[in-house]
């Protein structure tokens, strides 16, 4: 546990394999650090869009693997479960919390499911149930939130300290010794503008909630 | 219940209370037809930007009203329990299942979460535990999903049926009478082909996941 901010026994870790679509990184960054993740792997590109996180980037511990077997052998030597967020013959539902131990979730992608060589470094799989024919799967970010939010239930994780209706930012605890390594980060940061004023950020659900700085891109490698 | 998709004694429904980001009530539907809720309600506001739905919003049936005491009394009519997702002093963990019956769920605001007025039509509160230290609060579709889903487990909706590693998709189940009534439809198409441009949409999350017609918006009036 790197913060404190949770008490528990167990650590959750999220590995994401090969992200394309870059800005989901930083809508599941908000939840990963909501959620108290240990760490958010990726494997594979480590360059990422850190839009929609809402400076919680500099929350949240990056790790970067070149391969899902490097990935693997990192979570076995921290005594983690590897569970593939996916829709399988065995899988379980989140909501029973068929969880033993620390977990690192796996997420697919979400138009294909999980690849094969994916599945393979999967100990276990939980899908979430859905009841509405409206939709074949979940934004990935949802997806991941709930499965997060499960894990920290059954984990026992301490609730974050409250002020009025908001729940307590903490001070970045992660010093960018590196800043903006990350491949594509200047373009980004200019995508994200644009993006930013083509989403009119302004407007209702995200009023208040002021965007920090930018440019809060990790360092993608820490200790390793 | 319209669609026989689930099955169940109790229905749930979404309230949303003047949109600005109208972003938001795209991904907002995803979830809601995957959680099966029964109805999609907008307050004050009623054009919508379906971006982000993947087609789901021809699957949520949507309902205007022009006041909160206007949604408060079709809802009562209905039976339905007000809860303003929330924290407040006496809001209660999501996971704790304090629900009753059929269930109104009125989200907040983000940044400054419910008003007064919002907080006066509800009946009790939940909210969604945090633990960790880097966001004051979540994405509010990802608050409202999690929501969701424990309405589903507690209320036992039956499971959608699944084909490989997908829900299955159901037909549109509503005509669109008055198609893109909502005010501003049209600029609203232009500018989701606009944002999917620039955000490349084929990429790693969503790929193989077609956005159907972005046209799909429904006349958010519906026999009232």
């Amino acid at each position: 546990m790197h913060s404190g901010e949770k008490e528990g026994k167990y650590d959750s870790y999220v590995v994401v394999h090969n992200i394309a679509k870059r800005h989901n990184v930083g809508t599941l960054a908000r939840s990963a650090t909501a959620f108290g993740v240990e760490e958010m792997i990726l494997v594979g590109r480590r360059d990422f869009n850190a839009f929609g996180s809402h400076g919680s980037t500099s929350h949240v511990r990056f790790r970067n693997f070149p391969s899902l077997s490097l990935a693997r052998s990192f979570l076995k030597e921290r005594d983690c479960d590897i569970c593939g967020v996916e829709i399988t013959d065995g899988a379980r539902a989140v909501n029973d919390h068929p969880f033993r131990k620390s977990t690192a979730f796996l997420l697919g992608n979400e138009g294909t499911g999980l690849s094969d060589k994916e599945c393979e470094i999967c100990d276990f799989f939980i899908y979430i149930p859905q009841y509405g024919g409206g939709t074949a799967s979940l934004n990935v970010t949802v997806a991941a939130s709930i499965v997060l939010h499960h894990f920290g239930v059954w984990a026992g994780f301490s609730e974050r300290a409250r002020e009025g209706s908001k729940f307590i930012v903490a001070d970045k605890p992660f010093k960018q010794t590196k800043k903006n390594t990350c491949g594509e980060a200047a373009e980004s940061v200019a995508e994200e503008r644009k993006l930013r004023k083509e989403n009119h950020t302004n407007d209702f659900f995200d009023q208040g909630v002021k965007d920090e700085a930018p440019s809060s891109l990790l360092d993608a490698l820490f200790g390793s």
